[in-house]
This record gives C-alpha cells, sequence and structure tokens, in this order.
C-alpha cells in the first residue's frame, strides 16, 4: 500500500531527513511512505513552464492520486489549525474516497485552542471572536470537515501530547495511524 | 450553474442574511448560489444518527458533489492563512476536477502576512519562523497548493484591499469571481 505523507514536515530545518523517518516507519509497518519532496514519475513536459510554486502544487496532487491512503500531520501550525496545504490534501483525498488518517502532537481541541488565540467570548451559550465570528465548539480535532472526513473515509485521529519542545519530533502518534492502517 | 459558496461566512453573527446575499449575486449573473447552510436533498437516514458536526460535514460533502464549480473566500481567518474548513472544501472540489475561484479581501500576499504574524527570520535566502520552519515566499495568495489548484483548475483568485472594518461585508471581489465564472 501507498500512503502519502502530509503535513508542514516539509516545512521542517531537514525535510529530507523527517521524510527518511517517515518512511522508515511505513516500511516497518509494510507499506511504502510518499514523501511530496519524492520527484513523481511522467510529469507532463507542459509541467516545467510554470511558476516552481504551481510546479509543485501539481506534483503533489499527482502523489496524492498515485497513493491508496494518505497520512495527515494535523498538529497545530502558525494558528490554531493544521496547516492548510496539509488541510487542502486532506479534501482532494477524502474526495478521491480512499482512507485518510491524521495525527496531532498538540491534546488540547480545536475549541480550546481557538478560545486560547481568538480573543474570543462567550455570548450566551455560544463563544465568539473579537470580529463577532462563531466559534466551533463540538470537542474535536480542528474544523468540523476535517474530522468528520477522516471519520467518514474509515480513518482515525491519533492524538499524543508532547511538550512544545518535540511538538515537530515526536513520531508517536504517526506510528500509530501507519499501524491503524495496516489493520484496516 | 451550480456554485457551492464555501468560506468562514457560516461563522458570521448572522450567516443566513450573507448566504442570502452572495446568492442574490449569484442570481444576477444567472448562476444558483450553494450554501453550506441549504439543507441538502436526499439526505441518508443513516447519516441523522451521527453527531451534528459530522452529519454536516457529510452534508457539505453532498453539496460539492452536487455543484459545477467553487467559489472560496480565502480572506484570512484568525492565522495569515484561509479557514482550514473552506481548504478543505477547495482541495475537495480540486479533486472532483471542476473549476475552483478564490477571493480575499485582504491584499497583503502569504509570505507578508506570514511574516508578520510568525516571529520569523531570514536565514541566508530564506525565511524561517522561532521553530525553524520555512516561511513559504512565492508572492502567492496563499499556501501553494491553493493557488496552484485554483489556477489549474481555470479559476481565478480575485483580490479587493479592503480596511479591516469592511473585511466581512465588502463582496466587490466575490461579484469579480462570479462574473468570472459567467465568462468561463
Amino acid at each position: 500500500m501507498r500512503v502519502y505523507l502530509a503535513g508542514p514536515d516539509v516545512f521542517l530545518p531537514d525535510p529530507h531527513a523527517r521524510a527518511a523517518s517517515l518512511k522508515a516507519i511505513c516500511a516497518r509497518h509494510g507499506m511504502e511512505g510518499v514523501s511530496p519532496l519524492d520527484a513523481p514519475d511522467g510529469v507532463p513536459e507542459a509541467w516545467r513552464a510554470l511558476p516552481l510554486a504551481r510546479f509543485i502544487a501539481l506534483c503533489n496532487e499527482a502523489h496524492i492520486r498515485a497513493c491508496d491512503a494518505l497520512i495527515a500531520n494535523l498538529t497545530p501550525f502558525r494558528g490554531p489549525s493544521a496547516d492548510v496545504g496539509t488541510v487542502f490534501e486532506v479534501g482532494f483525498m477524502r474526495a478521491l474516497g480512499r482512507p485518510v488518517l491524521g495525527w496531532s502532537n498538540v491534546a488540547a481541541d480545536f475549541f480550546s485552542r481557538t478560545r486560547t488565540v481568538a480573543g474570543a467570548h462567550a455570548v450566551g451559550e455560544e463563544w465568539r471572536d473579537d470580529a463577532g465570528m462563531l466559534l466551533e465548539s463540538f470537542g474535536m480535532t480542528d474544523n468540523l470537515m476535517i474530522d468528520g472526513a477522516i471519520l467518514a473515509s474509515g480513518g482515525t485521529i491519533e492524538i499524543a501530547d508532547v511538550p512544545p519542545a518535540e511538538r515537530w519530533t515526536d513520531l508517536t502518534a504517526f506510528e500509530r495511524c501507519v499501524a491503524a492502517l495496516r489493520r484496516g
């Protein structure tokens, strides 16, 4: 089984080492991890004329289409939610109807995290931010589209309560996803 | 043409009035706007046993599948990027191969916005945040997966430079998307 490894891990100081670590865990469980950093097969010649950012986007889409499942690093990234590039890819794979799994190294739920950063306040039974916009308070890991899609796809969300200093190194929750995917 | 109206607009103080405004603009251009707040047709009975958040997620997915195009409000939401629920839906529609368009009421590009909030600093020719993670600096509206997908789908990204007080009311850029979609 080929598994696309979605996450802001590509922004880490040594993204190739990180990809190798993720792939090694997949291999231990009999799976092939596919990183956004991998060169895709059969790139159409026309893509090479595109600006680099658009070329990368098309290569990542092609990688996802060529995989059987997706595991997303949903650890909050520069705000209360997961990295948006990762979330895009979760939505993309969900539309293809294949299993999507997620993991996060932050245990606080989405509502708790949003309440901290958005200057939120209670209005009756609801919570709103300074712009008057509603906070989701469903006890989910992130926005309901993300949790909803993963669960509907048959996937799981694995959470580890990791100290901030190890948030981008600890792979315990990731490995739990790989094991869950292997069990099917 | 049926157009799904993705955005954090559902979190506004009066989301039904907002949906009506968006739909009125679609109607003026001969299109049918479909809001996440609309009741979907033919909901499977099994969905009604799910928790509300998961029910909403499945209804929104069904709405997107039943639409011909998607217009996303990418105005930054509680951080440097667009709302993750919206971005999930952009990825979902992109995988279906139909046109995706985006609009934003913030003119500063993604790099400028990220540089402001992430405690970023230059390291040689790159920019990194306090966790050592790379900032994208491609001059795009948001993460490259979002811009890349919209442009590859044949869509456009319409930007308006709107003062903060009108950021969640001004629909000029939205109407430019609708007009662009009508022109094809």
